[in-house]
C-alpha cells in the first residue's frame, strides 16, 4: 500500500476531499474483456449513499458515478479494455457553512490535529480528505473488483454488534442484512432500532461490530510471507474510517483454545474432495486460502462527531470546548458495511490475479 | 508488501527455509553513518531463541547472525552505508528425521495443505517456508529499525492474556516482561506458569494475547489513506504467524463505546503543548501518530502442532490421523513477542522515512 | 513503475483515452504547503497543446486543466495539502469519424495490432490509450514537479536533430527552443523550417533528437543500483511514445572514447568546491548526480500516421493497404520537447524525496 | 525499480560490495515446479568470470554460486517452490591492499566522489557496492529468469563495436559470440583483439557497444503505458555499470527515417499468421511485444580505472593526480554482455507474469 494506492496488480487510487468539487479514483491492472457500466457500479454506491434512514448522515449526496475511460464498447455493450478505469462522482451537497467553527478548532477523535500538524495545512471542510466520503471510491472500486472476481466468490458483510446488542455467531444471517435499515445480520433488530434512535435522539453515538464471510474462493490465494492473504486484508479493512479491529477467523477468541479445539481437523467428502470440520482459521492457512468461507470482523468506534460539549484545543494554541454541528452518523459502521465488502472485494482480486501471475 | 518483502522505504526482504542450510534477510533503503554491528542485533535473537526456557522449544539453534554487506568501518566502528544490509543465520539443528511422516499427512491448523495445493510442492521439513523459524530474521531487521529509530522511541511489548488468565488494562506492566519465563507483562506469573506447564505436558497448547505500546512517538507519522500508521501495523502484525486479530488503541471495546467516552479530549499542558486527556484511539488518528503512546493487541491462535491425534487427509487423498511429533511451543505466542517489537519497529522506522520524504 | 503510476514518492498515475470524455492524473505523495493553482499548470500545457502551428497536429483542443483535489486556499492562496491532486482535461475536440477505419485495419508503426492481440479489444478512436494525448498529463504533473523541486532547478529540452539536419554540441542554445516553432535550441532554424514544411505538405513525417539539460542539482540524488537516477531517467524518457532511443551524457559516442578522455578530471574551483573540467558522465556516476547540468538526448521515430499507402492487415486477417488520414504531427518530436521536460521533473521529485528520505 | 530491488511480479534483490565476505541476491516471485539446480545457473556465471581471458580483470575469484532456499528435492531433483531464491557467492581474492589510495581520493569517472558526498560514508574497497561485481548477481539472477521464460525464449547479446572498431547490421552474427574472447557478434575478432591488446598494454580502456536480441517472444508483453516493455527493458540495461546509452529497434537511426521507411508494413504469411516486412520498431510497440525479434543496443563507456595519471581531488578537499592500479577490464563492455542478456531475461520474465496475471 502507499499514500493513496492500495493492490499490486489490481490497483486502485482514490482522491478527493469531501467538500472539493468531486471525488475519484483510479483502477488500474483489470482485465480486459469484462462487461462494465454504470449499471454495476451504482446499485454498490446506492448502499452506501448518505440520507438513506434516519440512522445514516442527512447529507444529501447523488453519489452518481461517472466512468471516464477504461471501457469500450465495440459494438456488445461497453467492456473493460485493460486500460486505466477512472471513476468520478460530483460532490453535490456540500453545504461548507456547516463546518465553520472546525477550521479552528479541533474537534476530539477526528484526524483535525494530526493533519494539521502533519502537513501545516488542512482541509477542514467536512474533515476534508479524512471523511469517510472517501469509502465512496473505495466500494466504486469494490464493484469492478466484484466484476473481475465473478459470480462464484459471494462477498456478505453486515452488523453484528452495536454497543451492548450483540449477535451470537450462530445468529448471524446474511440474508437478513439488506432487509433492515441497521445493515444488521439478523431480522430481529427492533431493540437495536430502538436503542440506536436513543443514541441518535441524543445526539451521540456508538461504535459496533461488522462481520465479513467470503464464499467460493478457490485454494490457494494469498502468499507468504508478507503477502498473506490475512495481512493484506487486515490492512484493507484497518484502512477504513473508524476501524480499531481486524479479526481473521476465531480472532482474539484463539486466544483461549487449545490446539485440538483449534485444529480444524480434515476429511474426505463424499465428492473425495477435503472438507475441514470446522473453520476457526477464517479459511486461511499460512496466508493462503484454504477453500473455506473467508471470515472476518472489523470493530467500528463511533462517530466521533457528537452534539455534546468536549474539552478541545484550536490550532493557535487556546483550549475550548467543542460540539460539532452537521449532518452526522449515529453509528458510522452502518456505512460501513458496503465499504468492508468493496475492501474485501479489491483485495481478493488483486490476490486472484497474483497468483495467476505465478502459479498460472 | 509484495510476497516477501515488506516496508516501502525501509524495506525487509526475508528469505530461508526451516530446514535449509541457512535463513536471512536483506534490509534496504537505511540511512547511513548509523552504527550497526552484530552487539545490536544479536541480543534481540537470543531473546526469541528457541530453547531459553521449558516453555518454548527444544531445538537448539545458536542463532548467531552475521551482517554480510552494508556496513562499513571507516576508522571509528562499522557504520551503514546506505547500501542493502544482508544478514544471515546458518541453521543448525534440523533433525529432519522428525518431520518424516508430515511429508505425507497434512497437519491441521498448519499450511501444510494450503502450500501444497497452490504450489504443488513444499518443503515439509519443519514447515519450511511457513515455519516460525523465519520470525528471526524478522528480529534482526527489527534491530536494524530500532537504530533507526534511535533510543528515543521505546517499543515494548508483553504477554498480556494467556487462555483463562488475562491482565486487566491496568495491571499491565511491560517492566516486568523481562523478569519471567513467559514474556508476561505482570510479575505475578505463578498461576499463569503452573497453567501452562500444565498444557505443556499434555502435549497440548494454547493461545493467548500480546500488547504492544511505543512511547516517544512525535506527531505525525503514517500518512493517509491507504499508508495509514495502523492499516500498516495491522498488516505487519497479521502477518506473524499464528496472529488472528490485531487491534489498535480501545480496539474492539470500541464497538460498545459512546462517542463522548470514546473522544480522547485535549488540553493544553503546563509546557503549552497539547495533551489528550485518554488514549482510545492508541495514539493514532486518520492513521496518522498524535504523538500519544501507540497501543496495540495481537491475539495468538495455539500451536498447532500438538502431541494428541487429529483426523486428517495425507497428500495422497486418503484420510488418516496424525499426532505432531517434534519440538514444539506450548504457547507460541511468547516467542511472539519479540517478533511483535521488531514489526512494530519496522513499520516505525518506514514512517519515519516516509514523512521525512514528503514533510522534511 | 506500475503500468499507468511511475514514481515512488513523487507518484503520477494517468488516465484517459484519446477520444474518451476526459484524461487525467492523480498526482499523489506532493509535499505539502507548496503554492499550486492552475496558473502554474496551464502554461506548459499551451507549450505541447495541438494547433499551435502548421508544423503540429491542427485537432483543436483547449486543453484547459481542472485541479479536483489535493490544494487548499486557508486564506493566503491555494496550497498543496499533501493529499493527491486530481488532474482533469475534458476532451472536446474528438471527431472519432476520422478513424473509422482504422477500427478494422492495424495501422503499421501504431499500436493497434499489439493492443488488440493483447487485450483482445482495443479503443481504436485516435489510438485511444496509445495516443500521445496522454501526454498532457505527463505535462501536467511536471509542472506540479517543478513546484516541487523549486526555481533553483532548471529544466530545458529542445530539437537537435530533424532527420538530416542536425546540431553540433557547441552549437545546441537551449535559450532559442521558445522562439522557433519547432522548439528547436537554435535560432537558425529557415533551413529545417522548409525541409519540415515539405515533410508536412507531402503527408510524411520524419524522426527527430530531443536534448534535456538540467541544472542546478544538488550532489547526492539518486540511489544505486536499481533507483539509479539515469536508469529511472531512461525508463521515463523511454516510456514517452515514438521514443526509441536515451542517451545519457556521451552517450553512444562513449564507445570510442578512452578512458583517458572520458574521465571527468576534478579541480577545485575558486570556492574551494569540487569542479568537473568536462562532463562525458552527463551529470550522473553510480546512479547518483554529481552536481554537473544532467545532460541526456532522446530519439524519437517519425509519426506513424502518413498519408502514403503502407501494406497491413485486418483485424479479421485479411491483407490490406492503408493511409492514416486525420489531422497528424509531420514530426512528432516537436511536441515532445514539454514531455521531456515533464518527465525529468517527475523523475527528479522523486529523486529528491527519496534523497531526503534516507539521507535526511 | 526501488534501490536495490527490480521486477514486480519476477523480483531480483541483491545486495553486498566488492570485497565484503559476500554478494548474494534474492529471486522472489518465481512460479513452483521449475527444476533449478546450481547447473542452470554456474554456467552464465562462468562467462562473466573474472580471469577467462587477457581482455578481463585478472581477478581470481570461484565465483561458485550457492542456492540457500527457494528449492526443494522432493525425490524428482530440487524444484522451485514458490519461495524466495536466495543466491550467493563468496568473495574470496579481495586484495585489499590493492585499493589503499582510493580511500583518500576519487577515482575520476568512478562514483566515489558521489557515494561519498550522498551517503557522508563510502566502502572504498574495490568500488563497494559500485563495484561490477554486483553484476555477478544479475547473471545469477537471469539464469533463473531463463527457466522461468523456458527454451523458446531465446537471448543473446553480442559486442558489435569496440572504440572505432564496429560491425554493420547486416555483419552481427550472434552465433560467434562465444567462439572468440571478447565476446563480439563477429567471427572476424583479429582487428579488434590487436587493437584491444594495445589499449590494455597502454594501461587504457575503450568503450563498446553491445547488441541484444530476444526471439520466440509471444504477442502482448509489456504494457501501456508506464510498464513498457521498452521502458522496462531501457531502465534495466541503463542500470548496468558504464551503461551510457539504450536503443530499441532502429533507435537513434529512426531520427533519421521517414514515416515511409519506418512503418514496419505487415502481411499474412504462408501460415496465415501475421508478419512483419521489417522490424525497425525492435519487436515492440506501444510498449507491447509484436513477436518479432525483440533488438537493443547498449553503449558502454570505457573503464574508468586506467594507469595513467588524472587529475581528480581527495575526501579532504586537497588537489592530487591519481592512477588508478589494480586488475582491470581494458573495455568493461565485454563481461556486461552476459549481464546485458541477464538484465532482459529478468525483465522478460517478468513481463510474462505480469501478463498472464491480467490476460490469463
Amino acid at each position: 500500500m502507499s499514500h493513496n494506492t492500495f493492490g499490486h496488480l489490481f490497483r486502485v487510487t482514490t482522491w478527493g476531499e469531501s467538500h472539493g468539487p468531486a471525488i475519484g479514483c483510479v483502477v488500474d491492472g483489470c482485465p480486459p474483456l469484462i462487461p462494465l457500466s454504470k449499471a454495476d457500479i451504482q446499485p454498490w454506491l446506492d448502499q452506501r449513499k448518505p440520507g438513506g434512514s434516519r440512522f445514516v448522515t442527512q447529507r444529501q449526496e447523488a453519489d452518481q458515478v461517472r466512468i471516464l475511460s477504461g471501457v469500450f464498447d465495440d459494438g456488445d455493450g461497453p467492456v473493460t479494455t485493460g486500460t486505466p478505469i477512472s471513476l468520478l462522482i460530483d460532490n453535490t451537497d456540500q453545504r461548507s457553512k456547516d463546518y465553520g467553527e472546525i477550521a479552528r478548532a479541533y474537534r476530539p477523535g477526528h484526524a483535525d490535529y494530526a493533519y494539521q500538524t502533519k502537513y501545516g495545512v488542512r482541509d477542514h471542510r467536512g474533515g476534508g480528505r479524512s471523511s469517510a466520503r472517501e469509502t465512496a471510491m473505495r466500494v466504486a472500486a469494490g464493484a469492478v473488483a466484484r466484476k473481475v472476481l465473478g459470480e462464484g466468490v459471494r462477498i456478505r458483510a453486515g452488523v453484528v454488534q452495536i454497543g451492548p446488542h450483540r449477535l451470537t455467531p450462530e445468529a448471524v444471517d446474511f440474508d437478513a442484512v439488506h432487509d433492515n435499515p441497521l445493515y444488521a445480520a439478523t431480522r430481529d433488530t427492533a431493540a437495536w432500532e430502538a436503542y440506536l434512535d436513543e443514541v441518535r435522539k441524543a445526539g451521540s453515538s456508538i461504535g459496533a461490530v461488522v462481520a465479513l464471510e467470503v464464499t467460493g474462493l478457490p485454494v490457494g490465494w494469498g502468499a507468504p510471507i508478507y503477502g498473506k492473504l490475512d495481512a493484506e486484508l487486515a490492512a484493507a479493512l484497518m484502512s477504513i474510517n473508524a476501524a480499531k479491529g481486524v479479526e481473521i477467523g476465531a480472532g482474539f477468541d484463539a486466544a483461549e483454545l487449545s490446539g485440538e479445539a483449534n485444529a480444524d481437523e480434515m476429511r474426505l467428502g463424499d465428492d473425495g474432495k477435503p472438507v475441514f470440520l470446522s473453520n476457526h482459521a477464517g479459511g486461511v492457512l499460512g496466508g493462503i486460502s484454504t477453500g473455506q468461507p473467508l471470515t472476518a470482523r472489523v470493530a467500528f468506534k463511533p462517530t466521533s462527531s457528537i452534539l455534546t460539549l468536549r474539552q478541545t484545543i484550536t490550532r493557535d494554541g487556546a483550549e475550548t470546548d467543542l460540539r460539532t454541528k452537521g449532518r452526522h452518523d449515529p453509528c458510522v459502521a452502518l456505512r460501513g458495511v458496503p465499504v468492508v465488502e468493496a475492501m474485501a472485494a479489491c483485495v481478493l482480486a488483486d490476490a486472484m490475479l497474483r497468483h495467476r501471475a505465478q502459479v498460472g
